[in-house]
């Protein structure tokens, strides 16, 4: 499955592919909520067919509650001239997100406390946002905000916060069978190009391959804003997490660092172990780490009420790069072969968590003949090849016990070798595949 | 708790208040029963109020009985002249613990049998002790073992070998809820400082400001001779026993050597993994180590029988350092800086231990909103504070299946942060203690 | 238990007395059936009363079936001249075992697909089987193969592949109690010295000497052809497998490479613990491996339907030195010291094997005494001496989740002194022996 994304020729072309839409995407003002996110997924949906889901303000989400929705329409400081000093329509994060309208005139000292910057990075505009307390304030480069003089200022924030909706969208691929799998990727970060842009690019052609195939799982690839996002997400579909096999979330992967998993919260679900297979094979520099509650919104599929299987691929994790949540995130940031080698690295994952499963070897009671079935060579005394080298060990770990990716460990052979193997006894008869509403598996999906 | 205990402050000044007790026991010839422990506990008693208890003579103890009490008065080895050559008056260590009554005049060749010294430390007296076999005899310096010439001797040892009774005593710091848990130490050893002394003084300094503390577990710090008077303990309070959560046997804490863990029976009971935690935290140097069946009363608690969560807190192990159970372990090789240390680490783990608990997340669906209860910055996009860090560790983990230990470990944050962090969660109603007599407590009780 | 094979001196002298055997064996062209099979039987039971089985052709074999017998009487191939360029007469290997009739005069061209030969090796004549796919062939040194000439030549197999049956034979040593072992070694090599004669020797110098013992297990030493042999042994023994608490497959024991012990399927089973024990014990070099499902009859006894605690003990295995099934696998190649090295790992093993049990601490509150049960010495302050030094070990893990082996890991004791602590135990009435039979012992008996 996703051979052509895994090879290095078919992911660079995908890369390649996406970066129009990443640069299509960049000067938009996104948020949680509002015209910024529906605009993102317009352009997404250029090239993927979304199914769109608008949740309404005031909506309980567990503990939470959808916000007033926010639209932003311009926003400055302006001086005495009248000149803009701090002006929204240069840069989109030039405005803390989530900010109440504001139109005044200020002195300075009163302006301060709404101004943000990097004292230590004086050419960057920070990123700041404040979702659940109604507050507002202007982000700038320091040697800007130095410079700014003692006003008074005419300060506008032309934007409101209403009722409305939360906007979301996936792309479902039907799987053979009843199990799920789930890729999220949050689409609420403004101009910010590793942190939103690579894992929305990465997602939308991981999924536009995905709807080529027919996989034993249901995927969903999911877009939709950070930590209410996925809460509204796993509230609307909180009946049917229990068929969640493997998930994972996306993001930061453009940049120039290495490879990262970031295990899920128990850190030996199938997600995991997938990620231990695959990752070093695609880049020798990857780095595999523990579950930490901090980061995107693994957090709230891994919280204990929901203990889902899901991890988290980057390259850089988030606050890991120096660019991060800065005005320096930007497309000069990302490196093409950076981005193709994470799609490498996501269609492997996708690949292997596909196929992984538990067969139940019919013949169990010694070995059988295999040379009788066409599987094996009949001139006994040499070695075997590859391929009948793996059979042998999916037969003797095919005991309800160890899945394939617990055989790949076991024989250090590949996972794909062994999928192929597999099959191949599947058809001859030789084993089966044990459903996934088998005890075993329910207790997989529920350890 | 005990927060003064566990600084370098207040643990010098406790060690060095504690100094004179020691110096005031130090004299005194104790057994595994008789009136030098019942005096011993009476020096005990100025500074702590304890529970005494008598067990008599005859009582079945498991395999074992309470035997008669030993008493002595004198004892002493005098030549032709009356000159007394070995003389109990003037050390404790003479005389074979337990030895029976004797007034012979004897010549050298008959006393020999009952005579031993260290010919490779001619100038310590070892200690010995024949509890369960009558015997007697004396330990002397091999140097005046070689000039003692040819006799005859008179030889006197004036003891009375009766029934009585065993003392044992303890105090008693009742907790908040069910769950107890233990500190024992020997005192049946007579003038040896590091290998008795050093155990009592740091269990009553620790045990005299536990006393001003309200504990979530009731805390019961025993003084007993060893082996047959945990077991009498133990025998006395066997309907209890189902309630104790941890346990440290202590002795051998003043001496230059390393704090020293040894585990329980297990060896991954909770107060293995709480030493784990505390000792790297209270000395770089601190070791830990596995369960052996030899030691001190450890070896009992931890019993199959009883299988206790009991590990036992040394500095040099027993047998371990050149001076052990010669005359040579006197208050000279005591250090008052590490006796300090000592009670830094036995204070830091009962309090670790007292705190340690599983909670339950009362709002496991996604991550609760930390800023609405006041647990949170409201700004986003940047990094949270060290107790802000601790709250989602916390929450993340708290699952039924994980202790504030746990997750200590996981995390790699300190325990009293998460411990805060805990309670602050309590207290927003955010998470619940998990009760100690629920399956899962049960379990790592019995387990 | 088999203390004098554990020795050099014994193991160097059974290493000697069945060097004869080996040599008497070795022109034999054994196979998986037929007379060479029988005629080795034959040697074996000069020296050890062996039960024989024929199973008849066509007998079902879970997968497999046995097939026809084959007997092998001349096999040549001449020149015009009549005179015989290869001859089976003077080696085994020469024919493809197995091989079908053959009586034909033919070209080079025409014999050229029937030829195997070892360009590599040029002075070597390698092993081919054709088992299960009717055909025939010559197998000659490339140096031979080289100088053929064109032909035509006379071709002549005079073998016999016709109903028949297939023979193993089993050396039965009865045990004191329902449990059971069982060592196989293959018989089906021709004139191969290392792979085949050095396992059948082993075999039976310590099936001899097991006779003269009385274990505990009841022990199976079976003499049968790789694969079809195992498996028709499984099959008429399908009823008693729950009875086999450890096993070994044996062979490749005299060459000059290091012990090697291959874990069975599962890797943590008795059989694997107690190589873990034993071997480094022997020989400093000796190494552990990990299964994987090539190999030998171990293959089937792992299958994941019997999923049996059987190992395989070898030196070099399978494959892994240059003459491995090749004519220089001859008699020159096996060392005297290497074979008695070997027997001694096996007997170590199997006494290991056949004593370790777990056991039941009957006085388990606390410690029992000891001394007055005269197992320990009586007067106290001094170290105790090395027996007992065991018996507080086996005391304080007899708790029913401990095995003596477990013990033995964990105190780093030797087995064998553990073994005596726990039958003074036992004689002293302070522990039992948890029957075969108990849930745990099951648990582990299928685990």
């Amino acid at each position: 499955m996703l051979h052509v994304l895994q090879t290095l020729e078919g992911s660079t072309i995908a890369a390649r592919d996406v970066w129009p839409l990443m640069e299509g995407m960049y000067p938009i003002c996104r948020s949680i909520t509002g015209d910024g996110v529906r605009r993102t997924l317009d352009l997404v949906q250029q090239q993927l067919s979304l199914e769109r889901t608008e949740v309404p303000t005031g909506t309980k989400v567990f503990d939470w509650e959808i916000p007033n929705e926010w639209n932003i329409r311009d926003a400055y400081i302006a001086d005495r001239q009248g000149h803009r000093v701090v002006d929204f329509r240069a840069h989109s994060l030039h405005v803390l997100n989530y900010s109440v309208p504001v139109q005044r005139t200020m002195t300075r000292e009163e302006l301060e406390p709404h101004l943000y910057s990097l004292p230590e990075r004086p050419d960057w505009i920070p990123y700041r946002t404040s979702y659940y307390r109604e507050h507002w304030g202007f982000c700038l480069r320091h040697r800007d905000l130095e410079k700014l003089g003692p006003g008074p200022f005419e300060v506008v924030i032309d934007s409101t916060l209403a009722p409305g909706s939360l906007t979301y969208a996936e792309c479902t691929i039907p799987g053979r069978t009843q199990g799920e799998a789930i890729v999220y990727t949050h689409i609420c970060h403004p101009s910010l190009a590793n942190d939103n842009l690579s894992g929305i690019a990465a997602a939308a052609a991981v999924a536009k391959e995905l709807r080529n195939e027919r996989p034993r799982l249901t995927w969903r690839v999911v877009f939709g804003p950070v930590t209410i996002g996925s809460l509204a997400w796993l509230s609307r579909n909180e009946q049917r997490l229990g068929r969640i096999r493997a998930g994972l979330t996306v993001g930061l992967l453009g940049d120039g660092g290495a490879l990262t998993y970031k295990r899920s919260r128990r850190g030996d679900r199938v997600t995991d172990r997938a990620a231990a297979h695959v990752l070093p094979r695609v880049a020798a520099a990857a780095r595999l780490v523990d579950f930490e509650p901090y980061g995107y919104d693994e957090r709230q599929f891994c919280s204990p009420g929901f203990d889902l299987p899901v991890g988290r691929l980057t390259r850089s994790p988030n606050g890991q790069y120096p660019e991060y949540h800065t005005s320096a995130d930007n497309l000069d940031l990302l490196r093409p072969e950076c981005l193709a080698e994470s799609i490498r690295a996501l269609a492997g994952m996708i690949a292997v968590l596909d196929a992984n499963r538990s067969l139940r070897n019919l013949s169990p009671k010694g070995e059988p003949r295999l040379g009788k079935r066409g599987l094996y060579g009949s001139v006994g005394g040499t070695a075997p090849g590859e391929f009948e080298h793996a059979l042998p060990w999916v037969l003797s770990y095919s005991d309800g016990e160890h899945d394939l990716l617990a055989i790949a460990e076991r024989s250090g052979l590949d996972f794909a070798l062994l999928a192929r193997a597999a099959a191949a006894l599947e058809d001859a008869g030789l084993a089966r595949t044990i459903e996934q509403d088998t005890p075993a598996l329910k207790r997989e999906a529920r350890a």
